[in-house]
């Protein structure tokens, strides 16, 4: 191949390898769209069912061409109804509604203000129609592109407020061509209400996509992946005898890229939830807007932990104390306990309040350790990683407990299952012994027994630890 | 009003009262919107300049109805020019050629297909017309709508691809009513591209907003606001003399919860740009996606920037050395001369690999205080703060410098104005004292005198400094 560079490769040459070459790299090319195609596919089967789903509503609109009495009473218009299926059919519910919805009311205030100007330019001299229609045209065109600057607007009406331009200048433009535009108008409306329900009924009733439950699911398992990386910063990473890394942390880090990075996608679930009606066991009028409460402070939980994941990365050869392990563990414990919650919608508060107190308690007793052992003159610098680590902890355990706080939220606003479990059984303590928790003088205390260092959490009452912050 | 709730409200005091509230409230909203308005001019004024601007293209499209030679020659398929206009105008240069540029070769994709199909059909019985019609409907709509999930496709030709069933779906059914299919759809085909056309030269030639340059202004400001942020660090915080935070530091958070959260709209900027050509500083082919790396990178930053500020406001009571705060003004020198080098295409690197070096000292200088001091028997947990500071400080400084790479690499693929400057004067060190930069042995140290206690960093080659992480 090395012949072939553009000095001395002679043209025969060049066509007969590119001839060789070219099947293979196309074939190549083939096999690998295909590949992706079937990745597509696997990773969410729906966007499969979805384009049948397209395919099908298509085929229904055009009977309305080949059905002689139908197409006999809507004529041309009937197209409108083929553009609005293409148009409005959206991969989820809630945006095929809000785009429906959208249109069809767009369409009618559209239509109706153009017939307005219509009516208006009559009242002057015929010569003088155009001046008050380009000149109607440029002020509403002007002032409707001003208003979809609105942030309100924006999120939800934009696209009506692009039909309602794109009616008003066609009902009101045509108006000076042809008289019988109210007729055409209301057909075209017609065909739009057609079609726009052809397409939400399709939506809805064959497999349908509901984005609501889609934000549910994203914010719960965001929450987990969380859990499931602090829950693994115990176990994969500090357990091991060297301290090394393991491999398996780097798609820790993957993992909540993909959470680091929701804001916006959640911010548009949550306005096209809000078209969805009560479906499943979601009421009307759920409150979206909580989970983006969640979600901005799992975010803000995330930032502690890619910090807190990046010190660990920069210091591997540290040993760091059983606490740390533990105060993991019960962080991440809590984060799974919130996270399926939100998943059954079913709400314990206790289990999670006593998760969280058992970190912070293992966080305290890590810092009296830390005092024994440098009065005892250990080099400070030798455990500062684990002092930066035990304070990345801290605040991590801090914004679990806020997140704790906007899920007790939206439990009492979205109606979830309320179940208090009284904790009396002893929690294994992985590796370290058991928590006991006891009454004493009214308070729920826990007794930490480690089976290979008898040592005690003395722990107050849950509600003062988790007031005190 | 207390008497007006519903048990005890008669019909005419509620009425009464409604009509006494009503206008006072309308004012209100009035006044309100308009306040809104206002600001949203104020904050952007392009988006007023923008809104005339489709104001005007939709005026000038609307001649295309009035000028009866023109209207002889496209009848009614002038209004597809009226629903491009309305359509493709978008606020910036890159989304209307984007969606100008798809919408003309999906029209003329589709309409071609569409001809096929109809082609098709005719080889077939006259009665079989419409079941190979619907057939194809079914499986293009399909097909296509599956296509559209592609990554790669989703970004850039989504439009197209709905435009292209669009097309595809009205041509072929229209095939089976229509026998001068051809004739219209080119006339459509023509009234598309005369639109989209009239749509890109407003866009383009009436005070054109480039996305380009909006992204690169974006990513340069998100630095800038970091460096401020860290300079800020020293200034506004540490300063203080009792230590406490003061409520300027509020509106840092705010400021870089939006370079938090500016992935998605990077990204889609990035997509969008792609669609300029040169114009102003950007040359064709300009590499958007390595602002998407300094973007990303930038954010890495901010999430470290973001642990520590919640790190300072968790323990405002502790006294942080002035090493901590030279460490802050250096780093957040070293962003703001990155965000000058991308505003004004003109990069120096030494500077910033100065700036970094110092900062690198400073944290060392820090760590061997600490180590002193606690030799001298001082309470380990109350320099906790400190070292955590540091640490998350030293991590600050490693993702700056791999910031400084990405820009690196940038100005080498931008074409940036390479400057080297000899760093003879001493650079003035704020509070503190003066950083001279010496000569010793070929390398480039910085003496680094203190007007209030004097003490030496020795740092040895930048070179070493930097390449030593």
């Amino acid at each position: 191949m090395a012949s072939l560079t553009p000095q001395n490769a002679k043209p025969f040459s060049l066509a007969s390898t590119w001839l060789r070459v070219l099947p293979k790299k196309s074939c190549a090319n083939v096999t690998n769209l295909a590949k992706n195609a079937k990745k597509l596919g696997q990773d969410d089967p729906r966007r499969i069912t979805h384009s049948f789903k397209v395919g099908l509503a298509l085929t229904l609109v055009s009977m309305l061409f080949y059905v002689q009495p139908l197409y006999d009473s809507f004529g041309s218009s009937t197209m409108w109804a083929i553009m609005t299926v293409v148009v409005v059919m959206e991969f989820s519910v809630g945006a095929t509604l809000g785009k429906g919805i959208n249109r069809m009311l767009a369409t009618l205030l559209g239509g109706s203000l153009g017939f307005g100007v219509q009516q208006l330019a009559t009242l002057t001299e015929k010569e003088d129609h155009s001046i008050v229609i380009a000149f109607s045209l440029f002020i509403i065109g002007a002032i409707m592109t001003f208003v979809r600057f609105f942030p309100g607007v924006k999120a939800k009406y934009d696209y009506g407020f692009s039909i309602f331009i794109l009616t008003f200048s066609l009902v009101s433009i045509s108006s000076y061509r042809d008289d019988y535009i109210q007729i055409l108008a209301c057909k075209r409306l017609l065909t739009i209400i057609i079609g726009s329900f052809l397409a939400m009924i399709v939506s809805i009733c064959i497999w349908p996509v509901w984005i609501g439950e889609d934000l549910h699911n994203l914010v719960a398992s965001n929450i987990e992946k969380l859990g499931d990386f602090l829950e693994g910063l115990g176990e994969d990473y500090f357990d091991e005898s060297d301290g090394t890394k393991t491999v398996t942390n780097k798609s820790f880090a993957d993992k909540y890229e993909t959470v680091l990075n929701s804001k916006t996608r959640e911010e548009t679930m949550a306005n096209l939830a809000g078209w969805e009606a009560c479906h499943g066991r979601f009421r009307f009028r759920h409150p979206w807007k909580q989970y983006l409460k969640v979600g901005n402070l799992t975010r803000k939980c995330a930032y502690k932990i890619e910090a807190l994941d990046c010190y660990i990365s920069n210091d591997p050869g540290n040993k760091i104390k059983d606490s740390c392990q533990y105060a993991g563990i019960e962080s991440g414990k809590a984060l799974k306990e919130l996270s399926s919650a939100i998943k059954s919608m079913t709400w314990f508060s206790t289990t999670t309040k006593a998760h969280i107190a058992n970190a912070k308690g293992a966080i305290k007793s890590l810092n009296s350790l830390v005092k024994e052992n440098t009065r005892e003159g250990i080099d400070v610098l030798e455990i500062v990683p684990i002092l930066a680590v035990a304070s990345l902890l801290t605040d991590v355990i801090i914004s679990i407990q806020r997140i704790s706080e906007a899920v007790d939220e939206l439990a009492s606003l979205a109606h979830f299952k309320m179940t208090t479990i009284n904790v009396t059984k002893p929690l294994p303590l992985q590796r370290e012994g058991t928590i006991q928790p006891i009454m004493f003088q009214d308070e729920l205390l826990y007794n930490i027994t480690s089976s290979t260092s008898p040592k005690q959490y003395e722990i107050s009452s849950i509600a003062l630890m988790i007031h005190s912050v």
